[in-house]
């Protein structure tokens, strides 16, 4: 049954996987990520060190990993909130506040992981372009919205999507989901048309 | 000559500092805070190891260093930038363009060590009370702006003050000073006052 046996060949190389990256991010949290060592992380997922480095060649591996797995949740979340509206206002907003309340929750699961580690890993073309996915699905969403005259359009819809992006980033400080909901307000107001002269 | 003597000290000492941090910002915007060592701090600010470490205890204490240095210079660009204007909502937009044009200038100097330097060295209590001086000078601005009709007053200036802070950081991804430009018209058009019902 050699289909069978790669089969748990593969469930179990998961698992290990999934058990490092949890340790990674929340060894990173408590320490902050220049604190954290390949051997903490081993003994945090209960694997031996030389394991560990058949998984990941350094720290820089593991956190560009979790990154991967936050980001590819995300979409997934953010696609849900879009899909649930059909006007193109109503599908911004609920994305806004999904992403939101992202920030909110990840401030308190992983307070110490960089809302964007692109900043840890110069140059790294991989981690650049899973950053600009979210990026994308938030412009797609402005460009509607602004053809359907919803959105302001004296401003691209590119520089409108990294004014959402970052803004929302502040929903890691606020205390309640209300907060987010304010935070959100505040961002669409910014979107709105101008009133025509 | 005690005193001279001691002021030349000082002198070196300041010097000796100032170029550890210059050396540690150069290599962490080439390699990201994960991949730098104290030896390679040591050596590309010309300095022995030893020397390097009666200055400081690892690289996380140079990059706080470097941090404080960096909020004093830009809490000094933003209170001149304030002091420019009379008028509370002119204060507040220079301000807010001034910050904006810092984020733009890091990015390109410092693209990878972290806007919010606190994020690599959880828990640190001087480092997140230097990060509340921009917040606390944003939300003075804007309680000034708020009474003076010139903001909105249904969220609290220090919510505002959070979106203020963070929206701005997109400017270290925006091209050109007319887009920072531009960011912070999208910040002022959420800033102002809803019409009333």
């Amino acid at each position: 049954m050699p289909k069978l046996w790669d089969e748990t060949i593969e469930a179990h190389r998961r698992t290990v996987h999934d058990a490092v990256l949890d340790a990674a991010a929340t060894l990173v949290a408590e320490r902050g990520p220049l604190a954290v060592t390949m051997s903490q992380i081993a003994a945090a997922a209960g694997i031996g060190r030389a394991t560990l480095y058949k998984y990941f060649p350094d720290v820089q591996a593991v956190l560009v990993a979790w990154h991967d797995r936050e980001v590819a949740g995300h979409l997934h979340r953010l696609a849900a909130a879009r899909d649930e509206a059909e006007d193109p206002g109503q599908r911004l907003e609920a994305v806004l506040y999904a992403y939101g309340l992202i920030h909110h929750d990840r401030a308190r699961r992983h307070r110490h992981v960089p809302a964007e580690p692109g900043i840890l890993v110069p140059g790294d073309e991989h981690v650049a372009r899973t950053q600009r996915h979210i990026g994308d699905l938030l412009r797609d969403l402005l460009t509607d919205a602004s053809q359907a005259g919803q959105v302001r359009d004296d401003i691209a819809p590119g520089e409108l999507a990294d004014y959402c992006r970052y803004s929302l980033q502040a929903a890691a400080d606020l205390p309640s989901e209300d907060a987010v909901r304010r935070l959100v307000t505040l961002i669409l107001a910014g979107l709105r048309p101008e009133p025509r002269a």
